[in-house]
């Protein structure tokens, strides 16, 4: 489906009109060569299954600036003086991008949209401003909210934390931040609501508190649950797991730590999951595997698709271009059914060095080709079934007889004992590891 | 108190008698400068509070070898051709050791102290005939048992797993010997029941089913619970998490995700931790981090104390030298009122370079000075009170009014927000890291 | 050209034939899906392009063990009593599976091939029966030596390092079996000779004198070079880089390390280097940066082809897979005019769990394959040209007027200056990453 | 020495003096524990050994601002409307803090002191205006520059490198700025002068022509060379390594690459190296190996002093608190005869939370201090001479006939191969590295 293009009173990115579908032979760089929205796979669309999301704050609020250097990049929509109209330019700015693109869903913190004011009141004002525009234009293109979330660790205040500051005051603060965030999402219809904590864990473990910083951390989220759900919220409540940065150590660090709290806090009904594939590889797991722990617990909710360089040790949220992350994501997706009321959010930056306008487009289209093609091979692999089976034939003892028993929890340590005691030596069984990767260069590369 | 010295048959380490404590002024390398184990320290004598133990693997059965190359070091205890009879000299080496380093504990895998024989029955016997000696030995000596383990990872039938096992004969096969190794660890007197699962996890996603595996996991570990509470065993389980290495990724990844998979399945109230320094670094934490985490949960059991190297990205199982990890794990343990049962244990080795028979005990004498002089300075820091002061100074304003009314559940997130919005801007609170790491370097370096 | 099928007085492993080129559609895991020896790329055909050589330790000598457990697989060339036999087997088993793999390479340390004897000369007695062996195995197959080397790493003897050992005696040992390892590559035809330093370095620098070790090192590779040519070795001296493992920190850290040493004692004209993906890899670099440091200095000798795991911080020697890494090396291999008389090393090693015989044909097909698409897909980019033309386009400034006169040495400090301060501000040139990595992606996924 | 306390037309850091030597027993935070500057050890003051300077970047410039959000710290010196009445306030407020702090020396970046201008020429007078205070506040104070530098990394001009950009303007750009920068080093009669090539490397290898980068950026270093002698700057200069960071991968990765890169150039002769602390672990070395790679080479320069978080892959720049690496360093600055003309220069920041005034000078004292203990340990050390007597005994085997004729270049490798096998097999050598690290501690806590 195709979303109606909008252009604002001001067009911010003449000379690029739709980007289409052109397929593998077009030599135009601003074409999709693999991604083709109603193209079917595995029975749905491409679109219906990638649900691809542009996010707000990479896109349209970033300059460039990092650490060594300012902003490099024009952003013409944020060259007035006003902050109430610089934001509605730049909403302008985002829905021709969105429709150019051609993307169902964009993603947003309350702060890209609309400026913080001098009072909790007024950065309320501003946000229902801005979210009033927003459903407009929502309503006039056909995008869609993919999720919503606060901004708790950029502003001065929270630079102790923003759930879980030592100051009950600043706790407040994100508290009134979370709740007006939630009350825009509701009324963008938006599908997820997202927490990221990146001021939540600790720089010095030694001036921490972190027994009761957690603590804190649950009961806050469990009054945004509750206040949520009397607004009547009825979407997933998403944790964005990630180790460090800006922190030395955060408390989400990754997908099985973020499932053990939330269970533990009796929050894993309406809480899941958003994995980022850049998060997981600085914990240390290729990002399949948090996605696969996601799966696992039947907590996979949305996913950040970007990727990082694997010689640099911070969060570079590249654009996903790498095939065998592409493809293996797209495996345990398909195997877990898709991604529900999740998407495929583009939290991912073109380089500071890329300072063409065209470049935030070449960004998008390179991460949509990506994982438009890795549907299409993921499908292949599913389809034919080897691998799955392979996998499925490596476990067959456990079907059987006592292995089904000990499944089943009808057999003892002893009886195991004695199993192995009057069995033969067990057949060595090959995993077959080479045999698996050919099998998946085989596929990617026929 | 000192533990009667033992000497076999033969003399091991000859030449070399009971190391004793000469303070800080002597010249003998084979004394400590620090440790006195009658020292009392914060009400406690020093062998009380750190519970030395040493290691049967890589004292007495390591040879230094390391993927490039064959041992270096003599073992005269396994100089015989009856494997039997080398084990019962093993044994004799490794109590003359413990008595004359005067550690109070030692640990053990099954395979360290007795060979596996060619069926399960003969590998049973085997142990139960060293235990029978390991027996004696302590009777005679006052050295004790801190934990017994069974070795799920050496042996080829366990190369795809041992509990996780693919294949449920295998998963016999390691319920035999955790069966066999608790009746050791019980007729030994021992603590606690270690779980290392070195082979748990996966050397490829594709190939394997990690949602069962993991409940397989969680069922092995519930029967060999069960099957250690029947034969009268009282102390605590314990897992010990590592991320990786040998596997690609193993299932223990670190101290939260073994507290959320153990509480998952109903296994916290039996199970514990077991924290090495050396795993928590290589899943990208400090040691202290994943202490604090094992200890805000409850679950703190026992240390295995050593350290990696920080360039390098494997197991380097060096001994404990670094006094600020030292200090900080004190700080950790002394606030949680001491190891309980656990105790702290050298799960390290001298590297390959160091093969006179003297750099087994200097490896030790090291770490137990290191952690002697942690312990000394821990307890000044904490009875000093400063950095205990101004943490606490942090979290005042949960103390008061709507901050209490936050963690006693009694307010929801209107009401923070009303709080935020009817209250000044928060005053900016510096979390000093910079003074309290200047305190930290004062009280080390007085 | 396919070489002559060897199969010795033992089949080794039988029910295997010559690996074949069958085609993307072919169902047979054991026959290529790409590499197809005499196709002709780019004017030559795949195999004097890939010039693909086994490596004799990893398949032939190593068993599958790892620090955590013994060896997997079975060796039947290795289970008689007597060493020599067993090496006559293991050579005959080597030149089988060369053949049947039809591979135009192999490469050996000499202790791979030949037992260490009592003494120096046994040694080299021993080598040297198994070298006329070999000489005659490789005229009856048409089997070539890509290289020799000498092991100075595994035996005990090195552990603190061959040529940079602190004890003389140790150095020359070293240049023993350095002096026997020329004469055999001689004798064999082999193209280059390489050093691995992977005792030359360090685990503690405080009683190490690096300076004066590597003076020792330089000296050692000036007297290596002498008597090779001296006898008539005319072929390349290669270094292989690698950072850590076994040391902590190891002399030939990474290209531009070893480059920067071997100009410094006037080696360069000698040697070159030889360098592999994965230590490249745990020098925090690409593989493609170092291939790239190499060819920029003119000193690209051959490459060990593997690969590590992004996420484990050792030496995986994992078989190359992973087709971006294949593409990017291949681009600069063509650039480069072709690796000479180097080649692509399988320095890769089948995982311990993969333990079925056909596990080590199965890798090394699958690297085959990942090297010939690459070489046909980075053909087609070199063809097309767009990336180069957008590369060169960016350094024009450079062909004319004052940036020419800067490249010819004819300007100062004060002209630059000069120059800018009479300029207009530079004009912003986006450095187009995202369009170069889309170009990349859609170049291999036509 | 004490330098002039000097206070500006406003004082910057009310309430807070001199900080003075209190000694060890002092409970005020804002005095000196350790360094008592006119010391004497080893026939040296403190003082002099030490050399520290304070940087103008982190402690003047930067405001805690990190890629998640904006400064937290106020800087009443920049608060004014007009740039360069802010530039002389800052100036101010440096001096207040050096003189405060008592340290000898600072450094600075042109852009640093006197902001840029809308051309060449205005951004020379802008830096003539400053210059000429600063050398007034000197002259006052006493305090001097170790050394200056030019910012070739913040302007978005310089976004693809500043000597080695694709566009030779730019590179003429970066050629003014560091003419003028030199004018001023010289002018403050600063002692070096740093490159930092913080964009001088690449984000994507295949847009980048590396080898002509490199040749540009000899050129460009040689054409600074020759301009400053020709001004009269007699002092180093000096290349301050780094692997990674604003870039994907930098030209100056660390020590070595640096040094061959120099002599390669021929630039050795008037070219050393800084060495920061955070760079080298960044490249996988510890600073210690660094510091020894450059004194073994002659190439010592100077020491940014900080250090890094071991579990963060980015330059934390903390305060250097860590005597483990503060004292193998200055046992290395001890055995180089000391640092020459180079000091020791914080390029250290206090934490983003970090927010009071006091933290700027707690932060620095923690460093110095540090450094103070470290050298009187560094100095016990090298007195005691065990440690160094140890090394030495390692090599005396080449001290003697056949060792010291290797040395000397009188053997051939075939001598050395008879030796070996002339001689009985070497007597092992134990590398005693627990011997050397329980000795370290015995000194760091006696």
């Amino acid at each position: 489906m195709s979303r109606t293009l909008f252009v604002g009173d001001r067009e911010f990115f003449p000379g690029i009109g739709r980007i289409e579908y052109e397929g593998p032979g077009s030599d135009n760089p601003l074409s999709f060569k693999a991604y083709d929205p109603e193209r079917i796979v595995a029975g749905k669309s491409m679109e219906e299954h990638l649900r691809f999301a542009v996010c707000y704050w990479h896109t349209f609020c970033a300059d460039g600036a990092d650490p060594f250097g300012p902003g490099t990049r024009q952003r013409p929509w944020a060259a007035g003086n006003d902050p109430m109209d610089n934001a509605r330019s730049k909403l302008d700015a985002a829905f021709e991008f969105f429709t150019k693109l051609n993307v169902p869903f964009y993603c947003f913190h309350d702060r890209d949209m609309a400026p913080e004011g001098e009072t909790v009141a007024q950065s309320e004002s501003n946000l229902k401003q801005l979210v009033t525009l927003a459903k407009e234009r929502q309503q006039a293109s056909g995008v869609d909210l993919l999720w919503g979330t606060a901004n708790l660790f950029s502003h001065p205040r929270y630079m102790n934390g923003g759930a879980t500051n030592p100051d009950f005051l600043v706790v407040a603060h994100a508290a009134a931040q979370v709740k007006a965030a939630l009350e825009a999402t509701v009324e963008l219809g938006g599908q997820n609501y997202v927490f990221w904590g990146g001021r939540e864990g600790y720089s010095c473990l030694f001036n921490t508190d972190t027994k009761r910083e957690l603590e804190h951390f649950a009961r806050f989220l469990a009054m945004a649950r509750d206040y949520g759900r009397s607004i009547g919220f009825e979407g997933a409540f998403l944790i964005e797991p990630k180790p460090m940065e800006p922190m030395y150590h955060q408390y989400d660090v990754d997908a099985q730590t973020v499932i053990g709290f939330l269970r533990h806090h009796g929050l894993d009904r309406d809480f899941k999951l958003n994995i980022e594939a850049n998060h997981a590889t600085l914990a240390g797991h290729s990002s399949a595997h948090d996605l696969q722990m996601a799966v696992d617990a039947g907590m996979l909710g949305s996913i950040d698709a970007n990727r990082g360089n694997p010689q640099n040790g911070w969060d570079t949220d590249q654009f996903p271009m790498d095939m065998y992350d592409c493809v293996q994501n797209m495996m345990i997706v398909l195997a877990a059914g898709g991604l529900g009321s999740g998407g495929f959010n583009f939290d991912a930056k073109v380089r500071r060095e890329s300072t063409d306008a065209e470049d935030l487009f070449l960004g998008h289209i390179g991460g949509m080709d990506a994982y438009a093609r890795a549907l299409v091979i993921a499908d292949r692999i599913v389809s034919d079934g080897k691998l799955e089976a392979f996998k499925a034939s490596r476990y067959t003892s456990f079907g059987q007889s006592a292995g089904r028993r000990f499944e089943n929890g009808e057999l003892s340590l002893a009886d195991l004992r004695d199993f192995a005691a009057g069995s033969p030596e067990p057949v060595q069984q090959s995993g077959k590891q080479e045999r698996v990767e050919n099998l998946l260069n085989d596929y990617m590369f026929t």
